[in-house]
């Protein structure tokens, strides 16, 4: 299937990501605030830089970086209730937490970050798919921000941050391989992967599930082939939208 | 104290309420979405239609109005932890939610609402000061948005608001009764008011604390009268978002 | 309508408390021990003090004073669950204890009480009506307990409280001003409110709710003035009751 | 060690049960209410009658009996969080409330008490030793105020109460075997027992802990007849309490 | 009855213990890890040492046992929700984990353990019968293997521990006592008991239950009688065990 | 590094499997228990038939399968609390159970299965690795005899089973790709992926993590090929299993 044939319900091309959109400053308070959209889906990413670290890393002189996520009850078509209500946070919710906490220490030399830990809270405001991906992306820009207001306050003398990180999904719709799939693509895809890639093109992250039928080598390869295409796609929008 | 000679920190007279603004249709799918602004307050008030009511209603032929209130984790200067986390909801939260709810009712015919559900998340992107006035009054036009939706489908022959709602806090800070206190006044306010005033100039909720001393009948007075003349402002500017 | 006129159901005149009781040293082991009933209400008040404060207020030289509030499953006409069953403090219960809470902290000078707290324990062993103005009456007296124990003790060389404070409900029945509604009356209330007042007449809280429809400038004032006179009365009952 | 030689602290033979009073009636609403006092402890036992049975018992044709317990918190000496703040019921309440449920349940024909459940409610006021076995056997009276009122509106026939139940603490100190032990004679107690019997003399419950030092099967003995005996003159007490 | 005329349903005469093992390092990391088999009856003891006691105990110069004892979900014929997943620690489960808390405290000398704790987690992998005594009986030998493995090592010059431990269930079943009750016997025992009894034949706890009807002081000296004589024989096994 | 030359720590070449075995009935109640072994990896797999399926299912015409999983308290060198005394599942918990779960139902045809549910407990004794993997390895096994169970007594008149499963995983320690870490490798693993593959050779899941560093294609590439030919080798080890 050709890109220029196959056309989607939004007339992207199978390997085309979404209108991508950094609006950095987004609230005032946090350290780094970057409201991220992947088409429909927006996500706000607020970074807040905390003195001290975790009990479990205590003495040891690095930094820690992690990250809550959490939908807003009416962020999708049918509304959801609160994980604040029912009293707990939720598996998939805590799953994707330590994905994007994971996602970001990866590419961050912490021993450089000092005892200090930066949380990144992302908050789906809106969700059409690709949540995730796109509260990873975003929190990479909201780290950098935050990141580089710790080197103008001199509380850093350089950056910790030894790459960029962004992420995006993939799965076979139809028999066909998509590049960042909407809620109603993710919903009929038979293969679903997340990949979370450095700006140089290393792998942090490889997430695939086989939703309807187990898949091949060859689909394997193909679908990876599309994700390293996407993130290079999202490491330069993410670059371009840091020189704003 | 004359309006003209002392101005506050932000250039307001005392009796001026903060810019406010109101966004409809921020987000999609909710049937009703309204960001508004009380200055630097910002919160998002999403209203969700649900068939049927709760259990304690079931079967006597009228609706319900309820909500739901969150602050963003870093909606406020120093990071607060999220409720899902702690794995409950707050006594201020819960009183706020419960207050929310009560103001909506009070201007709604339950019975001509039939037996359905709506629910108000009011989640506070950014906080000022203000949060649960703020709440109130852009609930109100989420409301409204989710009632004439159903009206528009012919699911209710009429609307069941009776009267509008808006919300404004008040408070004695050196002394001088305020209006629509930001962050800095609250904190200095030595008693704080809200009130919860109809289209029609009536009282729904009257709710004042002596934070630092009690206050006396005569500063009750004036910060009532402060508290009615800037709900008439509120109900005129919801009326002009609700022509837009 | 005058008072002679319009009696209520059990008697009283429309600005009439119901029978008010202070019992003294109720139980053994608090420092200060009153079980107070407003008519058929009953409301355990257990003062304990401890050394020490909570962690906001630690090195700030200054004390607290705080409450809980519970009503026993069968306080009531129809048996409600226990918070300890259900695993939490309910919206209503915690909106309660911090109007205790704060009641009694404003007429106490916190540093005089130096870094200890002052624990009121409200626990309504039967309820018709008015349980939290009745807490808040009898916690004023048993902390005067504690605190003259501490003054007895040597603790304390004065003591810190520099008013008393005592609340009552008010509210429209039948488009009438009632003083003290019990729960009969407080059920079919078209305006509930409720007012803590200090002995020397000035206000600390003010709430009130329009149950079934707003209410208007002049009600408010009827109310609040019916509230004043009343408070003036359990002032008294106060007084007298700590001669005993 | 004659009786006549050895007092305790309060005055009593070893063999002598503390003061014990049933108030019947304390509160108005619940179906059976009754105060009962050993000596300082006090403890609110409140009969609840509902219509249908637990899940595990429905269409069976049999009734069911289940009872809470819980101290309030400044019972005691020293104050103890309440259990709904912390979020759970603990294990010391959660064994005595199973224990209460089981001794009632003993004595009563639940397939003559139809489908449905009477719950007692024993809140402890002052807590001096024994609030378990004063619970128990206050429990009985309220129990059979309940019955009996179902009895006297014609729902049921006649009692399913088939006999009586009281409980009482024995325990070792200092070598001697001592009966319905207070608090401070519990907290010396080298062994500690509590034993429910019926009225007709027969055991429900066994429970016997070595707190200090394994005990002999002499030991056990002595400490088996002295609770037979309290038991017997418990018994006494409830019959007189009911026919007052 | 005579035993050899009263067969059970799996060929034991009335006062027979089922095949007892011990199965000693049955997993590799803890201190000390016994499978106890009673039967079908299963349950594993590990046994965890670990510096310092809870806080109630410290600066006091003495240790802590004390016990967590769960099911396999599917240790049973029907499965049973995780207590994990329904989020806390159900009653019963409370009640065994402190029942072989006391039990294995009762034979220790907490002072020659010095400030550690010894944790033993019985888990049950396979349950007809008698879990508890089984866990309280397979406890003392991991006890024992975890305090010689202190001595081994030189953490303690000599045993602290004074005694053994052991337990066993017994019942009135068709009127006739039992020992060591399979989950069939169990099911249909008017009268349920629990000893658990020192080496030196001492009592350590009596736990007795009137399932069905009350029982007579005769049935309880039987029933003791029977225990007495099941644990003398449980000791001898744990003797034999530990010398393997 | 040739196979012949780098040896493990336990003398395994990088592409050998540790030990593997299935003990199949391990447990009498269960539909299917088995205790699979990783070297010194233990994980008891028991399988549940139950009649229905969850809410969202319900009236749709097909099966469900799912899996929870556990640790037993000292499975591990050092204990960690149980999640039932925390009151909550754990984040990596729910990950695992999730993972599981959608691994079983990517080989099974949920209509043919019918209306009822398979729940899959996989509880871990003994942990030295790869307990996830363990765990999805076994409770293929145990599954299988669940099922075959259903079609030994006519409840099913075929498998709905249409390939087997099982998982590996792989990691890079010291820049080598090795097979089937134990503890102390994935613990030194800079890269650590686990597979999901099915016996015919199709990917069920695949997720890798950069626990160090960014990996390459041809890492990845690497990686994926030693897994391919380790869940080969557990497929046939499967295989022999159920012929036993």
């Amino acid at each position: 299937m050709s890109d220029s044939v196959a056309r989607r319900a939004d007339g992207r091309t199978p390997s085309e990501l979404r209108p991508i959109y950094f609006s950095r400053g987004f609230t005032r308070y946090a350290e780094g605030s970057v409201l991220v959209s992947f088409g429909e889906t927006r996500v706000l990413c607020n970074a807040t830089v905390e003195e001290g670290v975790p009990s479990f890393l205590r003495g040891q002189g690095q930094g820690w970086i992690t990250a809550e996520y959490s939908m807003l009850p009416r962020a999708t078509q049918v509304r959801s209730a609160r994980e604040a209500t029912r009293g707990k946070v939720g598996g998939r919710t805590s799953e994707i937490q330590r994905l994007i906490g994971r996602s970001l220490r990866a590419i961050c030399d912490l021993e450089m970050l000092g005892e200090r830990t930066i949380l990144i809270d992302c908050d789906v405001l809106q969700a059409d798919g690709g949540t995730r991906t796109a509260a990873i992306t975003g929190a990479y820009v909201a780290l950098h921000d935050a990141v580089y207001g710790l080197v103008r306050e001199n509380q850093l003398s350089d950056s910790p941050l030894r790459d960029s990180v962004s992420a995006v999904s993939v799965g076979l719709v139809d028999g066909h391989p998509l590049l960042d799939l909407d809620y109603a693509e993710d919903f009929r895809a038979a293969v679903d992967m997340n990949f979370v890639i450095t700006g140089s093109g290393h792998f942090v992250e490889v997430q695939g599930t086989a939703e309807e039928r187990p898949f091949s080598m060859e689909e394997l390869d193909d679908l990876r082939n599309l994700a390293l295409a996407g993130c290079r796609d999202l490491h330069r929008l993410q670059l371009r939208a840091l020189e704003a």
